[in-house]
């Protein structure tokens, strides 16, 4: 189904160079330092196998490198270079760094929308350690989820049916050379990626094995306390619009509008507002409200403003939702809150 | 023109799974809480019509969504899930949150660059309301905006020579089902894109609207008040850079350096610069300059820095250019200004 | 070889209705202020050569543009326009502004990854003035640097092979006309990327000039003295990883953990710390290492965290390597400093 072939189709390496590099143009040497390797492990073959039969055209592709150094950029290159066929479609890349479970949430928001192909994502702060890096198939193989071990994946592979079979990616002919073990994502999941587009198949690819020994991810429920639901912030997107892990079905016997206790971070502070339920951001009026949000879930937002920045929220912040009564406390600060919240 | 089938092509919905997408892989269920759904409304029926015919094949696209989420990406999604042909243009998606008047300058300033095909723009505060999702065909129908009706388009569409017809996008058919009103662009707008790209026609996608109905865009003009040429800032780029609304042929009759007074913001303190109007950043020297920019406006710049950090200068800031007669008003701080005002 | 057509692709440009472009909606005028031209330059004719024989289908992108305005856009609008067979790849754009230094080493790590084709690179303070626009062959053809003739593309080069041949882009028939002098990335360097795609020689675009006489990048080299290597912070990647300009061979000789110096930037203060060299994050344990980055060279990092906030690392910042000798300043701060620096 594959065979053996170096691809030819990158820029050529210049192993005789290496000693100039520092010189910036053939020729243009004299009067510089001695020669010295600047980046000595750049050059390397590109042993990898190669099929003809495409499968994908399709990568969708999530990470925490940001974009601010190459990182990405590179991952692109080396698809593009063993698999010119295939797009790239970038969901983000500014999961936050080392953010496991950031990732996984935006990849889980995103997966009923990716098109039939590889889904790619890495946020491996484990990387170069003996976490497994696994590809992981679903819907009958219509899509493979491709990354580290770690979590990161589940969700999306749940949502999109659960794992149908999964393998390590150890079969060291489908990765790049490298001179350190740290960016697995142009090194181990971007050629397999590639190849998995050019029609190699996953138990070509490295070790089958079994599907419940793969790392589930945690996901925040909410957590019935007598009359109180305790819920978290999941997201807060870049509006400062902060979902929480609340559906509107789950508060609908509380009416509208509700209740919603927020501890200021860090201080021992409460503060206590009271918010409509609404479906877009223009019912909210001048104050806050529980929007439903394209996905679904409730939303702590403001019209054309930041309820992050007005609330001081963050992911994972603890948010308590209960009746309103219409009792003071629930449109303005309890008395004893007064002096040192935020004004209602 | 169409026919109405089901894509097919994302991965397919799990609605079976629902209750255990806590549970990252099928079969690791054990030991997590009670069957949880945390995107109820992630999975929906793309009911959507395709034809065979594509008409473009680019969607430039520009947004507020920033790419720290992943509403791009998702967008992108369906644009490709839908029409996989097409090629998608960021134009840039970091328009500052909810601003209509920034969106539609960068729009207009790109817009005679961008190539045949659809515009798709969303600066969209009012997401959800009774504000209208519109298609503006432009030029003989080579160019079609799609976005929002609320002043967004209107620049780009009168540069492009104005607006040949409209239609409220109100056929749902085209849309995409979703849990929430508020995502727009990937509801509505992304998959009308698609659509128009596989030669959907306009009419089919909604109401025909009269095109003089449109909301209009409110382009800042400078204004001559006796010898004061009163400007505004309209641009701030990522260099420092200060666009004006002011063509070099609006000031030529006041020689070069002319005399740039700011008003620093909040203060009442005044800034009063000479300024040589020039055609690069390296003829300025060390001070401050009007450089003919890159879309034929002044620009106040300085070489290699900010000049919108050294004179904290902000989109909508008064500017005013008056002839420099080489008083030291021009090359220093009157003085009843100096105490007070940053060193000229 | 090529001929001369207009491409008639983009947008057409409207110049009757200029004067009329504050009006958003082709006859919504009425009311507004007087006819004003905002942005009188930005329509131009496009009489650019186009051949029929594509000759590279990839162009690699670098730029200090950012992507908070339009300019990445445009830029490959253009491309789009004059080329649209080609895949443009983002390598990065927010190389900091005016870095040359940074841009050629972004540049320099990417090189030996990224696809035949175009390499486009732009981080141009000088634009519009004297320095050369330049193209230059690499690798028998394969490849082709386009950028300013400013150091930015000399290491990129070098590690591709050095420099065949090179023109400088003074053909304005392959160039934009624009309004402005400040935009090459738009009018100069897009457009001769694009031509070079589609087929058009090197010696059609400009002068041909001597290789040696191109401006030379500068190589940042470790140097020893006595006992101590005095090497320096080369990059700081978004994690807060420190490259530094040596890589494992050179400091073979000191075994590990090696003594690292550090000079906080302007007080004077030097922190000292033992870092062992290792081959992965998790291998650092809870304080800092010297990892084999994904480059070969050595990095200044902290395992899930951001060794650059810990220790104020920039770019340029000296660092001393020495042996290690156990003494109590390899572990832990000098008496002397122990007051002023952060603890080890």
């Amino acid at each position: 189904m594959s065979e053996v072939t170096n691809t030819g189709r990158g820029l050529p390496p210049n192993r005789e160079s290496r000693s100039t590099e520092r010189a910036v143009w053939a020729g243009a040497v004299g009067g510089l330092a001695p020669a010295h390797s600047l980046f000595p492990g750049l050059f390397f073959a590109r042993s990898v196998k190669r099929t003809m039969a495409p499968r994908f055209d399709n990568i969708s592709f999530l990470t925490d490198y940001g974009t601010r150094d190459e990182f990405v950029g590179i991952v692109k290159c080396v698809i593009a270079d063993l698999a010119p066929h295939v797009r790239v479609i970038d969901i983000t890349h500014d999961v936050p760094a080392f953010d496991v479970r950031a990732g996984s949430l935006a990849l889980a928001r995103a997966v009923s929308y990716v098109p039939q192909g590889v889904v790619l994502a890495v946020v491996d702060p484990g990387v170069g350690t003996n976490r497994r890096a696994i590809a992981v198939s679903v819907a009958g193989g219509t899509g493979i989820f491709v990354g580290p071990d770690n979590g990161l994946l589940s969700m999306g592979v749940a949502l999109a049916g659960g794992a149908d079979e999964a393998v390590e990616l150890d079969n060291a002919e489908y990765h790049l050379a490298a001179p350190g073990d740290t960016f697995a994502g142009r090194d181990i999941f971007a050629p397999v990626a590639a190849h998995l587009c050019n029609g190699v198949s996953l138990r070509e690819l490295g070790t089958p094995i079994d599907v419940d020994t793969l790392l589930p991810g945690i996901v925040p429920l909410p957590r019935q306390e007598g009359d109180e639901l305790h819920a978290e912030v999941t997201w807060v997107d870049r509006y400062g619009n902060c979902q929480i892990n609340v559906s509107p079905d789950e508060v609908a016997h509380l009416g509208s509008p509700v209740r919603v206790t927020l501890g200021a971070r860090g201080t021992g502070e409460r503060i206590v507002r009271s918010m409509p339920i609404v479906r877009n951001f223009g019912q909210i009026g001048s104050g806050l409200g529980l929007v439903v949000d394209s996905f679904g879930m409730l939303a702590i937002c403001r019209d054309r403003g930041s309820a992050a920045l007005e609330l001081d929220l963050s992911p994972s912040d603890l948010v308590v939702l209960t009746r309103d009564d219409g009792s003071p406390a629930g449109q303005a600060m309890p008395v004893t809150l007064t002096a040192k919240t935020k004004p209602a």
